[in-house]
Order: C-alpha cells, then structure tokens, then sequence
C-alpha cells in the first residue's frame, strides 16, 4: 500500500521532471555545442538534442517503474501463518481482498501461491531494482550538467545553473552545483539502500522473511527521496538553467573533432593527419583544408557547417 | 545480441528448474512437516506445498526476465559517433535495423532517440536488476534446502540431497549439500557483478559511456554462472531430492506449534498456556488438552490432523 | 569528531559483547554438542568454545576499529579552501590544530599534506570498511544463534534465547529470536551503507569531495545503529541465553559425526562403512563397533568420549 | 599464501606508482593551474602539489595494505575438522605452523583460537576493504587525469595523457583516455567484488564457512587485476604525461577565482561585487580593481601573484 502510493509520488515528480527537460530541449533546440565522448572532443551535437536524450531516459524510466505495480499487486492476505490459512474463516481468505481492493481503490489481488506470498520478498528487490536503474540515469545526468556548467571561466561553461547559495565562506562570488549534487548523493544512497534490501531478501529463511522491517525502511526511504530529489531538481536546477551560446558556438567553431565530417570526402588518413597538425599548430581545421586544396572554401562551409552535422542524413546529402 | 542469446539460455534452464520443482510438489504432495517461521516451530506444511512455492517464485523470476528483453530491442545503430548519425549513408540508417532483424531473427528496433541510446546504460542495470532477483530468489531456496537436509541426526533431516562427492578427508562418511553451496555462492557473484554494472552504467559521461566492457563483462559472466548453476542445480540436486517422511511426520506430531489450531476452539489465553506447559513438561499438546477436558479426543483428533492444518478453509469446516 | 566519539561508544558497547560471550564460555564450558560443518554433523565442540569463538571474533573487530582511529585523526584544518591555506593566517594555520587538540582531548594531528587531506575521503572508506566487517561477525554470530535456537522442538534445540515479546498473534506461545533478527538487518543496514560511502568517495572530483554530507550522514547513521544493537544484543540476548544440555548430549549421542574419532584405530574405510551403515540402520555407531569386533567396549569409551574429542592433543593420548 | 603473494606484488606496483606520481610532482611543481571545488573555479594550485598529492593518497593506501598482513598471519592448520584438532598428532599440532613459517619464509603464526579461526572469514574481508579503498582512490585519479586531459580543444585540457590507439574508427584523430578508463572499470570491478566477498563471509554458519571458494576467487581477481591495472597505469599512462604550461596559465588569467586573494584586503562584500561584475562583463578581475581604485597596481601584482597563492603562508606576509 505505502508502497504503491510512494511509487506514484515518484512518477508525478519524475513526469515534471521528463516535461522540464523537453521544454528546455526545445528550448535550446537551436544551439549548437560540442559534444564529447569520452571528455574528448567528439562531433557537434545540439544542446537541445542533450536534453532530449535526458527527457527519453527518463521517460524509460517511468515506464519501467510503471511495470512494477504488477510486482506489488499480490498480497498474501488470507494466508495467516505460513500461507495455509489456518484459523481464518473461509469467507475471510476469499473476502479478504477484494474488500481491501474495494476500500484502497488499489488493484490488488490474492497471491495464487499464498506460501510463496508469505515467504518471498523478490517483488521488492524487482522494485528496489527499478528505483536504482532511475537513480542510476539521474546520477548520469546531474554530473553532466555539473560538467556542462563548469567553470565559470575555467571549465566546459557551455550553461549556467541557477545560483542557490553562496557558494564559498573563503571564494567570493562562488556559486556551486549544490542541487545536481544533491541528486548525486541521493543516487549513492538509493543504489546503498538497493543492496540493504537485496542483503534482506536473500537472508530469508523457509516460511517466512523475518527482515521485512529492514526492507521497507529502506525502500520507503529510497523512494521519498527520489521524489523530493527529483522535485527540488526541476524545481530549483533544471528550470532555470540557461546557455551560454556564444562559449559554445566558440568551442564548436575552435574543435578539431569537426574534422569528423571531412571524412566521407576527403578519407580518414588526410582527416587525421589533418587533425594532428590543426592541434600541434593551434589552427583551425578549415584554414588547413583550405590552405591544402583538399576542398574549396564553399564546400568547406557545407561540409563544416556544424548544424547539418547534428541532423541525421543530412549533411550527407547536401554535399 | 550475445545479451539476447544468454538470456534465452538461461530460461531455458530456469524453465527445467521450475518444472523440477512442480514434479517433487506432486511426489511430495502427502508428506507433512513442520512450517517454521523465523526457524521457529510454527504450523504444519506439506513438502509439497514447499517445492509448489519455489516453482511459483522460479515462475515469477522468468516472467521478469522475459520482460527485460524488452529493455535489450532498441539498438543505436546508425546513430554513429554520438547519435548523430554523422558520415552515415541515409540509406544505411535506414535499414541497418531492420537487415540486423533480418539476419539474427532476433526482434531488435532502432531507438527512437539515437542520442540517448548512445550514451545510456541504465537498460544493462535493469537486465542485471532481473537476473539479480532471479539469484535472491535461488540463494533463498538453495538456502531453504541446505536448512531442510541438515543432519543427518542432529540437524532437521527432513530431506536428503543426493550425494555428490565425499564431504570430508578427516569426517568418513560426510555428505555435503555441495550442490546448493554453489547456488548460493554464485548468487553471491551476480550481486557482486550487478553492483560492477551499476558503478559502471553510473560513472558515464555526457555522450558516451566509456565502461561498457567492464559491463558486458560482468553481465555475460552472471549469465553465463545462471545458466550454468541452474542446470546443475536441476541435474545434480533437486531431481534427486527424496523425503524422509517418517521423520518429518514424527517432528509434527511432537511440535507445539499444532496448538494454533486449537485457538478458535479453546482461544488464544488458553493456548498459550497449554503451549507453555507442553514445552516445560515435554508433553504432547493433545494428551495436555484431553487431560484438561479442553476437548474431547474424537474432537482433538479432528482439529489436530495436521493435514487438515495445511488445507486452507478446510479445517475450518472439520470441528 | 564525531567519528571519533560514535567511534568509541561503538568500542565500549563491543567490550561488554566480549565479556558477555567470555562469561557465556566459561558458563557452557562442560556442555557438549555437536559441532556442523555445511550444516551437516560433524565432530563435538563445547558450547563454551563455541562461545569463545565469537568472544574471539568480536575481539578481532575491536582491534580493528581501534586501528582505524590513525585514519581519522589527520585533520585538513588550516588549509583553507584547497589546502593552500589562503587567506589564512600563518599563526592560525600553524596553531589551530593542536588548539583544537588541546581543547577536545583528541589526538589530533593537521595533515602533512593538506591538499590530499581535502580532497580525499578513502579514510572514511576505510573506516566504515573496519565497522562492516564488524557487522559480517555479528550478523553470521546472530544467524548461528538463531539456529541454535531454533525450535523449541522441531529445530537444533541446543540454546534458548530469552524471550522477549509474544511471537505470533495467530501462533499462541511463539517466542522468535527477535533481537538477533535485529543484528542481522542492522549489518544488512551497515553493509547498504559501506556502499553508498564507498560511491561518494569514489565519486570526488579535483581539490574537494562534494558528498561528504552523504558520506557522514551514512557512516554516524552505521556506527549509531551497530552500538544500538550491539547494547541490545548483549542486554536483551546474549546474557540471558540458556543450554538445553540434555538435548546437546543426546544430539551427540546419536549422532554419526562421532565416528571420526575412530580413523585412527580403525582407518577412513571402514569407519566410513559403518557411518554408512548407521545412517541406513539407524543404530548407533558404538554399538556397530562393538557387534563388529572393531574395538573392545573399553576402548569405544575411551575413543569415543566426546569431552576428549574436543581436547585438543588430549583424544589421541588417552587410547 | 597465495593473498600473501598477491598483496605484495600488488604492493610492487602501488610503490611504482607512488614513485611515479612523485617524479611527476618535481616536474610539474612550477607548473600554476586553477584549483576547482565542486567543479567551479576555486583558487590556484600548483600542478605539482596535485600530483604530490596523488602521491600521498597512494602512499596512505600502501600503508593500509602492509597493515592488512596482520589479518592473514593467523593460521587455523591443526584443528583440522573443527578446530578442536581431533585426529592431530600432537606434535603435527604444534610443529605444522612453525614449519610452514620456516618453509615459506611467510610470517604466519597458529591462531590462538582454531575455532574462530575455521569459521570466520572477516579477515578476508577487512583484506578486501583495504583493497577497495585503494580502488576507490585509483578511480578518483583516473577521473581527475580524464578531467584534466579532456579537450584537446573544448575541455581543460591542462595535461595531456599519452596516445595509446586510435581513439576512434569514426572520428579521424580522436585520443582517448583509454587507461585511467581502464582503472576505473577495475575499480568498479574490486567494489563488486569486495560485495561478494561481504556476502559470502557473512552467510557462513556455525563451524566452517563453506563460502571460501568464491571468497578466494574474488579476492585474488581483485589483487590480480589491480596489479596489472596499476603496472599499466604506470608505464602506459603516468609517465608519458605532459603539461600545457601556457593553457594552464591563461586560465588561471583569466579566472574569477583569483578574487579570493583580495579578501583579507577589500573584504568579502567587495570581493564577490567585483567577482560578479568580472564575469558578468567578462573583464578581468585585475583591471577592475585597479579601475575602481581598490588597490594599486603594484599592490595587486603581489596580491593577485599566483604563485604566491599555492605557498600557504607566503602571500599573507608579502603585502
């Protein structure tokens, strides 16, 4: 029952969540940045594209943890003891739960198997299970934008975070990601609550798991706070966030991974040899094209033109 | 692809493993032994009734990883470098998918947002999440079993193991349940490998996560230890299962916990002090109540079958 | 600080389960039961060695915490922001860890190194490692009590453990071993734990680790709770524990595990035939030696007497 | 044995890297970079004291490792089954170990209680722990070289690791980071295992852990890859790193985070205006305090040096 109505909670937060990062998506839709694979430079990608991918892993997320209802939807109500029924009236084993779906509006249903009911708390490692691949892709998330925002002069810079609290007793003007850090250990503690949980679950012993308290604590705890976790994020981090598009048209036009793109044209030997000499040399990578022949400067503006590099098919055709 | 074909191998086995069960709940079906709950004496179960709860919750670990297939489908081929689909023909984008579905037969997609397919690893925890709770579920039976076949004077000794290898170079005659132990410690491994895939699924950055060998590393090595310790488990152990049924009927006639079900007849107070002075005095429960005229014997007789006690709603009607 | 004081409250609270285990030994000294290996019968062990086995263990992990106060005792005070000290006065940087010292009556010591001193958390990895490992011995401590105890009739039987709430509303006259339930899932709580501190100090970044809140939060919670426990478990388990010595001394009696004491005098072979034979006949395996001739009846007493069995060096003297 | 050996070659390769990361220090010691907490500019660092610090992080590992040694000297040879050491010659009880000690020139010694010594398995996991914190160290540098390495163009890029193989089939010249990517994995793969271990200790019962296989399995992978990872780190990576003395200047140029310095001279509430303004203007700090009359120009030359800022102690006396 708490279960169920604190993996609701979560989904209204993550849902606000999926909305906040498909608005900014669109949002950022027109601002080209670098991407990167590995922290190396990779081929441009657009910022709104980023945040679209935020709002599809989270989208999966939900979904997943919607499938978890049919996890809990059997209770082992009527069993008793050990699963029998022993002692309880016949007209309670079969009343029992449909009473109880009646009165929660809850779509509950009688175990089949009322031992296996009673004695397994697998259901929960599933859900925990659920809980932690969402704090895992939220995790992944935050540090991206602790990444994208570093700085303000010395890091990627590409976007800002809202401001939340003086950042620094000792650095003044200092503004840290205190939100998107907050994610993060709420993850760590999600991921450390799962393993409490799966510890519980296997130590069970016959007919019945005597370490149900543990189990639920945990659970309990790990999906308050997801939600308010996820809520403070769309709330006092993900909404406000904004980008810096020159930094990032700057970083794009200064990469050399858009040398990337000269490939199906001028093959992936000269491309390197290429991208070896523009970083030994500091030059940019149209100068050098150019400068060695290998492309006229008009087709080096459509081949380098960062934007079709971002649009699947595209670019391809248009040279 | 390999993550597809492992899965299907290993339902396989957790499909022999689940009908090795229904097949000992039959032949086990009129054996009656003592339920315990937190390794206490609690009310009479049939063996059968036991297996029956380990099939039922075999059944319930394939139906989750059936499910997880479903996280495996969407590939980012054509996506290229970060999702782009850079230097990719159109054509190529095109149909990649759907040629791969083609060839390997199996039912894989493209994902819709190439991006995030790219950069995303929380479907590999989820994988890992089912295959995690298939190995809480099997530690906890393995575990069950050990607990059932200790002995074989001074333990429960309700059950033998098949005899696999002598026990011990110093103890003649030891036999080991060394069948389970390795159930048990290869679950022990796959939460070991599931926390592996989690840290790495976590750390990943931006638009690519550069930890997927140690992920399908670790995955493929908890498939592969699944499958195989499930088959052995069925060929080596559970097949061979047989019952000491004299003594398990022996154990249920001398335990206390029959005193529940005496409690609609005489009441909870009353119960409990005939269970308090049956433990103190080492006396049958039945002779304390017909010693008390609490019952008549013809009636004690009746609420006493145990096998009554393990048929919901019918010893209810019996008295 | 704070570490160091939950620290030592934990210590104190594991010297009286020292001492409770040592009394407990020296109480059960001359009880005789039967040792397992793999849950199966082994050889005789005293239930006062069995006690100071864990008297043992317990000590080994008060030794071990103690160790772990050189991880805790480097302070990064006076290094300011990322261990420069800027801004810091010179006397301040120099004076105020053994101020601090001084006034706390902590041996306190400012890191040789202050940059590594703030941006490295492994010592709290370390420290929680020491207080895991804690909970490993009290949890498999607990679980042997508990099937020890388990029971009262169709259990091992050797021990009961006081009780301490009534165990069942459905069961009258149930008593569970609740207090040893409770150490197990507080080792469950404090291994989840370890995990979420082990992912945030991984987790750290450049000059400053930005999860210490969680870091702390998790080890004051796992070092509160292992004290709880551990005064619980010594209050209100571990000195109120009584032997069934009569139930222990049939166990060994009966058992098969006995005839280990005979490979000396009548080799692997045969002694393993005759445990065979036991186990089928269920007649006892002095009684098989004698009726085969093995050894004359005085001998079996003396080989067979399983206070001598337990004695190291002393069995194979006397025969 | 076989840990005893495993732990010293691990610790052959952690003194190289020791080494390593100290040789580095002297050779980056005037190297000045910007400092950052929480990923956001902090204040100046020398790269040398990063390195040094690495150093000191890996030392203090070391030095936890050698402490470890004191876990697995005690060894439980002549208890034989269960401790009691029935079977035993007398003379093999106490001669076994010292002549093992004399044999393998190994430091070992008999536990003084062989009881707690055949059924506890916590030293192996206090051995795991140290080795995971060693782990969570190594993966903490290897995040930090990633950081620091990330561009070429649009990340840090203050250092550069060594090129060890195209970094992609797609991206024509692409460098990554491929062996700190390579310590983390092994990282992730000692805390999963450290996991297993855990598990497997705990769930031992009574008189013998029967868990050792997977126990020893995991902890000799965990030693072995650790190992090589660090042998690798070494030769493949540390060695070859090299500094961009003039990017890491200009950053530290161009930063806000230099304001600090300012503190003890203008006060906090000026320092963060002018912080505010800087990189709202994007002009630097230094001129707008000359600008505004703050300072004199060649007061700020001292305050704002530095060099003087990474010498704790030295930039509060010079001005």
């Amino acid at each position: 029952m708490t279960c169920y109505v604190l993996l609701k909670k979560a989904l209204i937060q993550l849902e606000r969540l999926k909305l906040a990062f498909e608005e900014k998506s669109k949002e950022f839709d027109h601002v080209i940045k670098m991407g990167r694979t590995q922290l190396q430079d990779a081929v441009p990608i657009r910022l709104g594209q980023e945040f679209q991918a935020y709002a599809t892993a989270v989208k999966r997320d939900m979904i997943r943890i919607e499938k978890v209802f049919e996890e809990i939807r059997y209770v082992n109500l009527g069993g008793t003891a050990i699963g029998t029924g022993i002692n309880a009236d016949v007209h309670y084993m079969k009343l029992i739960v449909p009473k109880l779906k009646e009165i929660s509006g809850i779509d509950v249903i009688q175990a089949s198997d009322l031992f296996d009911a009673t004695q397994s708390l697998d259901s929960f490692v599933a859900v925990s299970g659920a809980v932690k691949a969402c704090a895992v892709t939220l995790s992944k998330i935050a540090s991206d934008l602790r990444l994208m925002s570093s700085g303000p002069r010395t890091g990627f810079g590409e976007i800002n975070l809202p401001a939340r609290q003086n950042g620094s007793s000792i650095m003044p003007g200092k503004v840290n990601p205190v939100i998107p850090e907050v994610v993060n250990q709420v993850a760590f503690h999600i991921i450390g609550n799962d393993l409490t949980i799966t510890l519980a679950a296997e130590a069970g012993q016959l007919e019945l798991n005597a370490f149900e308290p543990i189990v639920f604590y945990s659970l309990f705890q790990s999906l308050d706070t997801l939600t308010y976790a996820v809520e403070t994020f769309v709330d006092h981090c993900i909404t406000g966030i904004t980008a810096n598009e020159d930094r990032c048209r700057q970083l794009v036009e200064n990469s050399v991974g858009v040398i990337t793109a000269l490939c199906p044209h001028i093959g992936y030997r000269d491309s390197a040899e290429i991208a070896k000499e523009a970083i030994r040399t500091g030059r940019p990578v149209r100068e050098l094209i150019i400068k060695k022949g290998l492309l006229s400067p008009a087709d080096v503006n459509i081949v380098l033109n960062p934007m079709n590099m971002t649009r699947p098919g595209i670019a391809k055709k248009s040279c």
